[in-house]
């Protein structure tokens, strides 16, 4: 685009404020702030702080070198220089107007100025501005340095050429510009966020239900879809084999219950046909079960993510999980010729390369959860590790003889080769039945260590005992292939 | 519980009740299944399918053996020696009353049922039941196999035997129970679901957005905080150091705004007070900042979730991933002595294990990785594996010398100790600045490989040349400690 931006002006630190801050800082652009607030420097720099931690996880190396901040005396210092403004400033439309006019004085012949306004017109909000054109609202949602989505809307007097510098400048930092065609109060998701919050106020206001409740309500259940799938996609799925206009007439009746008491919409055939034919847009040719698909893949990629944080949809997961493993535990892991089957899982799709095969690290993944499996046998399970031993691999030798494709079963088994009172010598193989072939083997040598000192310990004479004994049990097998090998160039 | 349940009957095999079925049998529980469709199996059965796919990736090994589905020839047959009958007829008040009394009827007297209605009030479905204690509705959300909310709700005679009976039948395979105290029409969660629909309705009635723009307005804004945190947690945070009454008060005025034609309540003092008093209760004395790192940390691994499914924010966040990545390539990996940094960043949250130490697989991640950096240089990265050929890894030799923490800055340093035309021989160090110590090390011995064919092949002889003078370019070097090791115990 024509219009670099060099150096962005942010006028109001709050809340928002300092979140585009954050944004614009962490993806490399300069930028000056000012805020009354005297506070402005520490409440920037805190939210600066969690967004950079927040983004770093997100984006790890990919991140460029931050921009950096500057704290303005005024509006004209901050925005004297600035390719692009973003004003974060009260939702009062006198102070807007008035502080717009300011800024828009003070600003360079080529700077936009986009407003972080919730539900203000931006036709109202650019009457007294010498450069109306140059307004444009950008409505963020918080986090901002998080949350994708920014509402682009034009005022009456605003320019083609200005919305589309603001949204090239939003997807810059990577934003998603959801262009507002009309201007109405509230725009478009602030409408939906208000029908929400109306509805919740009365639940309490009425004695039906708690914060909290209301909150799980939508956490469990709905909310888990409306994080990749709005209302439409979702009901289009609801309507199953027979689609968006099934759904709706199937809907029809019950838009005249009495609990839908705050009225919408009659669903006149018309209005049926509009939101078919849209919602047919909206699929693009794409199938219902490739979009169940990428639903499930969604969700359960989504619940995995909140499982991490132990929260939500996630919490509950983990604790079924847990529930589950009780009653899993109790199969036997042993083959019958002495070796332990320590894993037997199909590779899933977290497991794969570009090319579909098991990724490298992956392999170890596996491997390492087998080691875990032995562990667990031997007493040095999780309570074991808990109470402050453990042991620790040092060495590894991995050999890829082999390829595994996603959704391939493929099982570990294991060798104990070696214990004696400090270490325990390991060999993984991970065979594909379908293949009928060893896809890899891991060598590994480990150490009981006391985890507080850091160093190396016996362990229990009974958990000695246990390791022996599979070490006995498979004494009768011939030295595994591949033990004990050095990389080496051929000559 | 005292309930124990083998099995379960089923009566209503739509989306919902094949749902259902799915949950029950993928988490071990035997079931009979009548609907009139003659399609009824074949429909169960793709439901089933999709279940099993998504729960497999969800819960892994942990799933216990699958239980059994019978197809019943009629209602009593699928409920005659069910121990808990889950009803999910079509939303018709009439036949739902007179089938659950054909249900009563033929169940066991210890047996519950669980009725999926999303808005009829069970005090009038259990009208006509000899036993109308035994009924509760149990109403899930749209798939039920994944998704865990389930509204708990009795009528004016069930029992609370009867509610906990359902309640712990429903945590038992995996579900998240909310208790409905009061009966409504609508429960609590359709309630907020059919304000965003109306809404919705309203946006596309008058022109303002398309079902799409809706759905984008959800899914990249609010939709994604909505998947972890409800509405008041997040309108808690939103209000900053100040909290829900700072929030209510500062949004009163909004609340009288046009837009907000479709009237809430009004917000007096004592609606705000009961408010704030239900958030507080809800946070139960955790402060901001430990919700806004938690917030900011499922967002993150949400985002991660979804780009793994390149959909919603995850198609953003990948998009966002590539552009950024052309930036920060411009920077040079070498060090002064020739060797390449090929790493640099912080112990992430996702690869530590359960003492906070970077776990084992997490090291040849970091080491593939600094192994694609070095394959990148030769001019072997992405867009020439895509053309059909790449470099395998076909063994790895790791040493674990020491630990990395959570948030520990790590870097890892490459030596290409040798390359010919088919093989390329690489020592990564992984270094911690802070402990200025090696903790570990990785000994690769890559092969240049056709994928077609999946066999060996000579590498270009540009990229020949470029491997051999980064070989030459750190020939001046000392050999590392502790290549071509073996691993062996001591004797």
């Amino acid at each position: 685009m024509a219009h670099e931006i060099r150096k962005v002006g942010i006028v109001g630190g709050g809340v928002i404020g300092a979140g585009w801050a954050a944004r614009f800082v962490l993806n490399g652009i300069d930028l000056a702030i000012y805020d009354p607030d005297p506070e402005i420097e520490r409440k920037t720099m805190a939210v600066l702080a969690n967004a950079r931690r927040a983004l770093s996880r997100l984006f790890g190396q990919a991140l460029p070198a931050e921009g950096t901040v500057t704290f303005a005396a005024s509006i004209a210092e901050a925005v004297q220089d600035a390719d692009f403004i973003q004003e974060s400033l009260p939702e009062r439309e006198d102070l807007k107007v008035r502080l717009l006019a300011e800024i828009d004085a003070a600003m360079p012949g080529h700077a936009v100025i986009g407003s972080s306004t919730s539900g203000l017109l931006p036709t109202k909000l650019q009457a007294s501005m010498a450069r109306p054109d140059r307004l444009v609202v950008g409505h963020p949602f918080n986090p901002v340095y998080l949350l994708p989505l920014v509402e682009v809307c034009g005022g009456d007097l605003t320019s083609q050429a200005t919305k589309d510098i603001a949204a090239a400048v939003y997807t810059r930092i990577g934003m998603k510009v959801l262009h507002v065609r009309k201007e109405i109060d509230g725009f478009i998701a602030d409408r939906l966020l208000e029908a929400v919050w109306r509805e919740a106020l009365w639940l309490i206001n009425d004695g039906i239900a708690t914060a909290s409740e209301i909150d799980d309500a939508i956490r469990f259940g709905a909310g888990m879809r409306w994080s990749f799938m709005g209302t439409f996609l979702v009901y289009r799925l609801a309507g199953g084999e027979d689609g968006m206009r099934h759904f709706l007439h199937q809907f029809g009746p019950s838009m005249e219950w009495p609990w839908t008491k705050l009225i919408g919409p009659k669903l006149t055939d018309e209005l049926i046909e509009t939101i078919t034919h849209q919602s047919d847009e909206q699929a693009d040719g794409v199938d219902l079960r490739t979009f169940e698909k990428l639903r499930d893949d969604c969700l359960v990629d989504l619940t995995h993510a909140l499982e991490r944080n132990n929260f939500a949809a996630g919490a509950v997961a983990r604790a079924h999980r847990a529930r589950l493993g009780g009653a899993a535990a109790a199969n036997g892991p042993a083959l019958g010729d002495g070796r332990l089957l320590t894993i037997s899982t199909p590779v899933e799709p977290e497991w794969i390369d570009y090319n579909e095969h098991l990724t490298e690290w992956a392999y170890l993944k596996l491997f390492g959860d087998a080691t875990d499996v032995v562990l667990t046998r031997i007493g040095a399970g999780p309570d074991y590790v808990a109470a402050g031993h453990s042991w620790y691999t040092v060495e590894t030798h991995l050999r890829h003889l082999g390829q595994a494709r996603l959704g391939e079963p493929v099982e570990v088994r294991t060798r104990v080769l070696a214990a004696d009172g400090k270490r325990l010598h390991l060999f993984h193989e991970m065979v594909s039945a379908a293949q009928n072939a060893v896809i890899a083997t891991a060598e590994h040598m480990l150490v009981h260590v006391d985890a507080q000192a850091e160093k190396s310990a016996p362990a229990p004479q009974a958990m000695q005992d246990m390791a022996k004994a599979l070490v006995a049990g498979q004494a009768h097998l011939p030295p595994p292939q591949g033990i004990g090998r050095q990389i080496s160039m051929p000559g």
